[in-house]
Order: C-alpha cells, then structure tokens, then sequence
C-alpha cells in the first residue's frame, strides 16, 4: 500500500500537522481510562467537526518500541524497516549517526576479572550507578579514543545511570556484529564476533579491551558491556516519497533522531518545555508541508503509572496547546500517540491508539463525538494501522492524485 | 484473499444482484450528506433487514478512476490488474478491445508546424471545439483507415469536445509505447516509442501522420495526440473464477465495457433512462446468478457539485427502482457504489462507500438503522475493502465452500 501512497503524492502549498502524544492511549482505572478522566473541552469540541479512529501501531496484538512505533506513522512498513537498539540509542543521546556507522548500546559494568558480578554496576550497597559517574567516566573514555582505533573514530555519549552510547564511525564497518553483553549476571563477557564483520567484531573489542584498562582497577564500573550492535536503516527519505518538506519539533533527542533518519529537518531553539516547543512549531511551521511535533511526558506518565499525572497532562494539552494549533491554520490537524501506555500496565501496550483527524474533507463526527479512546474505536476512520494514517493526511490535504483513469 | 474465495466457490442456484450507484457516498454540506439529506424510506426499512458497512474502494487515503474501482468491486485485486487510460477511454466510446489490441486515448490539438499551441484544439476566439465537429473529423479520419495501416485496422471513435479513441487491431501490437502528447502547450508533439514496442510505434506514428494529411490546413483541430496506449489487461474470467453467470445492465459504455473486460454477459434494448434499464433488469436476472446494476447519475450530480440533484436522484432510487429490485426475489441483494463523490469535492474522493447487503443470512442492524454514511461506517460489515465485497456476496449466497476441514 504505502508504495502506491508514494507514487501518487504530488507537491502542492497545503499543511499537514501530525501531532504525537507519546503513549497516549490508556486504560481504564476506577472506570474511565486517562482520556476519558481528564476534561478536555478544547479536544472535545474539535473531535465534532473532525473523523476519529484508532491506530494500531504495528499489528493487533504486538506492542511496539518507540522506533518501531513512529516508522510506522511516518509511513513505513515497521517490519521491513527496523532501527536497531544501538541506533536507537545513539539517536537518544542526540548523535546523529550516518550511513555505515556502527552504533551499539553500552553500559558500565562490574567485573571480577572472571565473570561480570552487576550488569548495572551497583556499588557495594546495592545502590545503583548515579548518571554524575557515568559522565565522568564516559569523558575519560572519550578522552582516551580522542585518536579513535585504526582508521575508525569513536564517539562515547553518557546516557542515564549506567548506559551510554558508543558509535564507530570508519570505513567497512558492518551490520551483524553480536553483542558482549552475557545477558545475565554471573557468565563472562563475551567477545563480539560475526561472519563477515572482521573488522566492527575487532574495533569493538578493542574498545572494550582498552575501555577495561582506562577504567583501571575501581570495583564499582571497571567494565563495559556493548550490545545492540548495527547501522541506520536504509530508508527512502520521507520528503521525496510524499514530495513535502517536513520539519521535526521535539524535546527528546530520539525523537529528532528518528526524524532525521527518514530526512526530516528539525527545528529547535534549545528550550525543552511545551510551550517553548510551540513557539517553536508556530514559528517554522509557515516553511514547511509537513511538521511533526512530538510530545513526550504523557508516555512517561503512562510508565510510571501516574494515572493521575497522565490526566493532568492531557488536560494541560487541551488548555495550553490545542487551542493555539487550531489557530494556526493548518490545513490538516492530526492529533494521536505513536503507541499506548496504559498508566495500569506501566509499560507500552498494543491498544489501538486514539487518533484525531480535522480537514475541510474529513468526515465528521457530528454533535456526540469525545475524543476517548472508546469513542474513537468506533470513529469514521475505523480501526486501521499506523503505516496507513499518512495516505489519509495526504488525501485530505489534497496531495494525493487519483489511482487509475 | 480473492484467490481463496475463487477457489472455495461453488455454483448454486441462487441469485445474487450488485446494485452500483455510482460516486455514491459524499460529506456533509450544511451538516448532512447527500444520502442524509434524502428522504428514503424504502432504503431506512431495508437497512434494519440488512447488515451496513462501508468499502475501502482501493486502500485508505487513495481515490480511485472508476475503472480500478470496479475491478475493486468485481472481487478482483486492483493494484495487480490496471486497466489503462486508453483501454477505458475505448471502452468508454463503446468499443470492445480483444487480446492485443492496441487502445489510445485521442485529442484533436492545433498546431502551428513546430509546437501544438492548443492542446484542446480551441478555437481562435478560444471556445472549445465541438462534439459535432469532432464526429465530422472523426468520421473523415475513420473513412481514410478503411484499409488500415500495414496489416492492422484501425478503429477511431469520437468522444465529446476534442476527445476521441482509437484501437489498432493486428498482430504484432504490444503493450508500453509512450505518449505523443507532450503534456503542455508550447511543445512539439512527440515521436510515439518504446523499446521492444517498433511496431506498435510504426503504426501510431503513421496515424497521426497520415491524420495531420487528412485534416489538411484547417487552423483548428488540424493535428492528432495518442496517449495512454495500452492493451487490455489479462484477467481471469468473472464468470470461471466465482462460478456463476453473470449479467450487466448499465446504460454507460464504459460500465458496459469494465464488465466485459472481467467476461460478463451484456444486457441491453437500446433505451438508457432508469426504467428501461430496470425493465432489462427484471427480463434477464432469472437467466443468470449475478446481476451488475450500474446508475451512473449519482456520480454525475457530484462531479459537476450538484448537491441538490444529488438528493433528489438518491430520492428517485429509493422511490421507484428500488421497491421493484427488493420485489423481484434475489436471495443476495447488494447496494453500495464503486467510490464516494461528495458534491462538496466535485470530484472522486478516497472515503469509504456505503454498502448494504440483504441476505436471509446477513446480520441484521434492527430498528434503528438508516441507510447513509455514517450509520454505515458503524455498521456489522464493518469497513473494508471493495475487493472484499465478492466473497461476502458469495457466502451470502450459499455459493462458497468451507475453508478446510
């Protein structure tokens, strides 16, 4: 399907708003779910005069990871096109990997010398790795690869506790190499290996091998663990398959770097907060086809199980965003979630996803419409896949020409 | 799926009848859509007898020409089976291409010796050319092939305006030669072409040739453009695939024609109003299992954005074609279009249609159940795809087998 969507897109000046409330959809605690809890006046009143459905990100039944979950509302088939962890995790940190870089999740570990005893690096008392540490470890480690290994640069980036990313970046570096990581506590490190990836397998344990020595003879994170080891997708970029300009707006790293990787720009002014990113999307939003603005906290309310949280969230987008999207005068306003997090599961799930689409074209829901997931689970759009949202957002707003005479 | 149900198929006796309101569905003007708006109330009393859906005609997002929808609704795959821009405009003329003839979209343009400089043959007050004339010119260049070009004969047909269709009928002839349209004003006319296409191109190429001779030094309509040239597509018969016999009744050419393209019969005495087709209707529907019904007026009233004549041909269905389909006694009685319309887009749009199915065995919708968009987009069919629509007429019927043991 999306390939047809592709060859039939065609250029023309409307504008297309997909907004992403993280892990928006929700399930019901005490009776009412998050979006059925929260007083949304502004929602509801838009949901009247715009088509409702649901999305189910990947395929009924399957929770995606972030990644997963936003190639398929750009349009991708998430199957074909998959962002490994270590990618994934270089985006987090805000690296932008390119074609051939390998990127590997890591984190620091503690070692015996024989088998690897916290794979979070613990200290003595069981506390875990505080981020302060794992910054200044992953500087020196910077610091020590400042001249890379062979002809191959490496770029150490600290995550949060224990985990950082690691990216090489050189020439005949390659998808397939395994992880170091035992899995579990108690076995030792592995050594990275893989038929036909010689060289990464040998840059990567080289890394780890030098890592061990810089790290020195501390008990607490003398170690390092890789894994998640591969490359960017090869994705056809999302402007010349649809044939728009789009333009990122998001807080969180990954989420620019997910943009980025299907080539979208992206739009920032260093202030992280909803309304900052706003002026920021109000700003920009003139100069493109296509923006995407991602919100994140909803989705970290879901996983923390901040029921209530979560409600306040989205009341908080009703009374302080939504009003000044409408506004705007997009020509077609989509408002979902890449996935939901049910603040009960604590976790992503694979509930269809509510999604809301306003166009001149759309057919409305008329005077009873909310905007819950129920409602929308019975909404004009049906219950379809994430990959097939973005024919509709081109459909209406007009960018798609007609299939066959 | 279309192969499963083909291959579960089994033939019976009962009767089965696609009625097809064409560009049925449409959006709200005023708050109501066309099917709202109407008074219908033998249509609201069958659907609390019927189960309602709604039909994806092609994939969600994508409007389809009216060829690919019925292809759609004929059970068959549309993105595998694509009836060409000049096979449909033949058919649209009331030509019947067989295997390897080669079909052409027509235009009479002007041109200057160097670049066509009205590619809609306008006149020098810039009226547009008439449908008489193009009879006129089309019956000169006719007479002038009598004898062919080499050993293919040739076929020209006038449309309306500037339009008309050509077919080359020979041996030799293929599928893929290019346009010698060029696609804008201020160009000269392009060399028809194509690799492993030489005759094919030989041959276009001389009609338009031996045409501009023809025409002679007329400043109007004094040039011929061929596009879209292409052979019908190769598909498995309606008729041997679902195993039944089946019969259209449409009053338009082009309807008349997709249906012989997939092997139905053709039921006609000449007269074109509603009445006369129903008459026809009611004569051969007891010769055959499957009746096509297709009232191309609907579609009509929406292109040209006649919300009104839209209303008032649905009124005129519900009031004197419809009572008579529902006394004639099918076991399987169908009704839906082959895509929305909506007078509000003057044009085919991407939203699912309406469908209605009344079968002994269908899942009724009960007592509140009315016959428009949006109580269809809720209804127990649920919304799917056109080319799912056979199988369920099929099951309906009795006419399909149990899927394994």
């Amino acid at each position: 399907m999306s390939d047809w969507v592709a060859k039939l897109a065609k250029s023309t000046p409307s504008r297309i708003l997909l907004t992403v409330l993280d892990g928006l959809g929700g399930l019901p605690f005490n009776g009412h779910t998050e979006l059925e809890q929260a007083r949304t006046p502004n929602l509801d009143v838009l949901a009247k005069s715009s088509s409702l459905g649901a999305l189910v990100p990947i395929e009924h039944g399957i929770a995606p990871g972030s990644g997963q979950a936003h190639i398929a509302l750009f349009g991708y088939d998430p199957f074909a096109y998959q962002v490994g962890r270590g990618v994934l995790e270089c985006l987090g940190v805000g690296l932008s990997p390119g074609q051939g870089d390998v990127c590997c999740r890591a984190n620091f570990c503690n070692f015996d010398g024989q088998v690897v005893t916290s794979r979070r690096a613990v200290d003595q008392r069981g506390e875990r790795m505080s981020t302060e540490l794992c910054r200044e470890l992953c500087g020196r480690l910077q610091k020590a690869f400042e001249s890379g290994i062979e002809d191959v640069s490496v770029t150490v980036r600290s995550g949060e506790e224990h985990r950082f990313a690691v990216m090489f970046s050189g020439p005949g570096l390659e998808d397939g190499a395994s992880d170091s990581d035992p899995g579990v506590e108690g076995l030792p490190p592995r050594q990275v290996e893989g038929s036909r990836v010689e060289k990464t397998a040998r840059i990567a344990n080289e890394f780890i091998r030098r890592s061990a020595e810089v790290l020195g003879s501390r008990k607490q994170a003398n170690y390092v663990l890789l894994r998640g080891l591969g490359i960017r997708p090869q994705l056809p970029t999302f402007g010349e398959r649809f044939r728009l300009r789009s333009v990122c707006v998001a807080a969180y790293p990954m989420y620019r770097g997910l943009a980025e990787l299907v080539g979208m720009d992206v739009a920032r002014d260093g202030r992280d907060d909803w309304l900052s990113q706003l002026d920021v999307l109000e700003r920009v939003g003139k100069d493109y086809e296509f923006t995407f603005f991602h919100l994140k906290d909803t989705d970290k309310a879901g996983e923390d199980g901040l029921f209530e949280r979560k409600v306040r969230l989205i009341e908080r987008f009703d009374a302080e965003i939504l009003p000044r999207l409408v506004a705007w005068g997009f020509d077609v306003l989509c408002l979902t979630g890449d996935h939901s997090t049910p603040s009960v599961m604590k976790k992503h799930s694979w509930h269809p996803v509510p999604v809301l689409l306003w166009s001149r074209y759309a057919m409305p829901e008329g005077s009873s419409a909310v905007f819950t997931e129920r409602a929308c689970l019975r909404g004009n759009l049906g219950v379809i896949y994430s990959r097939q949202l973005m024919g509709l957002l081109l459909a209406h707003a007009g960018k798609l020409d007609k299939f066959g005479a």
